[in-house]
């Protein structure tokens, strides 16, 4: 039985990755945790196996708060992804009607992610903000009938909400791509990608080098994130995805080279490439 | 007379960081705006002729908005950038006592730079998220006495509250680099930096090929930030800063190679590098 933590109350996004995760085979306990910290940290400390926490949008971007954890505060292996599509929905307490709705309540990221929708239809509305799309819905199930939350339609289920408006988001290309991370190292499957963390020093053309590194030994990245090394303004640290197990020859003798030349490098695993099969865009 | 709009109300960094743009010269007159979008919207709208904008924390990383509407909303150009240090504070009604705080109110990013302090010294306070820091400190004004507000001491000053910690963010070197936007072109210092965007096709090694063109022409690459571009997850937009001037020659055959070799391209603009005076770590 292995314990996998999610980012709760039920009725969020993480708990429709998590369920999408665990499809996967083998049997599972979950436990909900309130705040990322708590939910990474919970992995740290023993208390569960693995914790399934989101690390991008392809809206709204990075989830800082994930990069900055893996990089810094603890030392955890990603050993899966997974990939699901965000539709966002309108819920209300049944007996609300739009023209009476004054609040609309939901975490900042689902907020973005219908921003154009909100400016026409609800362009007095306050929006609240709160931390995350399941506590939205919880205090519109306890609140007046002013108010709306934006979130996954199981909110709605789970706190007994009306869906009056569905796919309120402004994108129909609105995915977040979730990381399964463990003490232990993943499996490994036919194809793989690989997460590296690193700085270099501050000098001209330092990141050149480490692409340069990449484009000789034929390595695709297939993605570069930066997030500021919190110790000057212009000081960077790189999030790479590449493709390849740190298993095969060629990703082990490149990231060897790129830990030589960068002054901070982390491996943050190797682990199976999660084929996403609702893709629209292609 | 420029008319320049900030990130208002009153009493916000975005305020602070105007006053220090303003003292470069000239007459200003100064208008706030209620939210990012209104603001930017009226340079494009021609309602002002300058607006001053956060992109970039020491600590939180980029503002995305302003990344994203730079980049596809408005056709406007960087003149200036002003680097300001961020000081947070928590500020109370007068009368408070530090034991009955119960909710702690502000913007998300201040919150993010504060999360260390919060959790050692008010672990069980609710926090409410706000848009501004000015916001914050005015509901604490006319609330109970049972909040506080963490925000720049001219939020203090502006909604008579008083200030009961000083410097509460978790790492000193906590800098917010602004850009000034307009639609004419900025002027010619000694030392310039210019901000393009651009993406490249989803071929493995097409980023590389951008800063290939950088190490050619001896450019120094000074940031690069990728944010999504909201087509499909996995492909990207970056933003990158150098240093020099879109009329040194370098520079200009430079960005003219890398306009080729891009599917999208666009000039933010080239302005005087700005000289931060206070900065601790060098």
């Amino acid at each position: 039985m292995v314990k996998i933590g999610f980012l709760g109350p039920k009725g969020t996004f993480s708990q429709e990755a998590m369920l999408e995760y665990v499809k996967s085979g083998g049997e599972f306990n979950e436990c909900p945790y309130n705040t990322m910290p708590d939910l990474i940290f919970a992995v740290e400390n023993d208390e569960i196996d693995q914790a399934i926490i989101p690390i991008e949008n392809s809206l709204e971007g990075a989830v800082s708060v994930t990069l900055d954890m893996l990089a810094t505060d603890v030392d955890l292996k990603i050993v899966a992804e997974v990939v699901i599509a965000i539709n966002q929905n309108l819920m209300v307490k049944k007996g609300t009607k739009t023209e009476d709705i004054k609040f609309v309540l939901s975490h900042p990221q689902p907020i973005g992610q219908c921003r154009k929708y909100l400016d026409s239809k609800y362009p007095g509305a306050v929006i609240k903000y709160l931390y995350s799309t399941a506590e939205a819905a919880k205090e519109v199930s306890l609140g007046g009938k002013d108010m709306a939350a934006i979130g996954p339609s199981t909110a709605a289920e789970v706190y007994g909400l009306d869906i009056i408006d569905r796919e309120i988001q402004d994108n129909y290309n609105n995915l977040t791509r979730f990381v399964v991370v463990s003490k232990k190292d993943g499996k490994k499957a036919l194809n793989n990608k690989t997460s590296i963390v690193f700085s270099t020093d501050n000098k001209p053309g330092s990141l050149y080098k480490i692409l340069d590194i990449f484009s000789l030994w034929d390595i695709n990245m297939t993605r570069i994130e930066s997030r500021p090394a919190k110790k000057q303004l212009g000081k960077y640290i790189f999030f790479i995805d590449l493709n390849g197990h740190i298993e095969d020859e060629d990703v082990r003798d490149a990231l060897t080279m790129v830990k030589r030349k960068t002054s901070f490098y982390k491996f943050l695993g190797s682990y199976p490439e999660y084929c996403f099969k609702n893709n629209l865009s292609g």
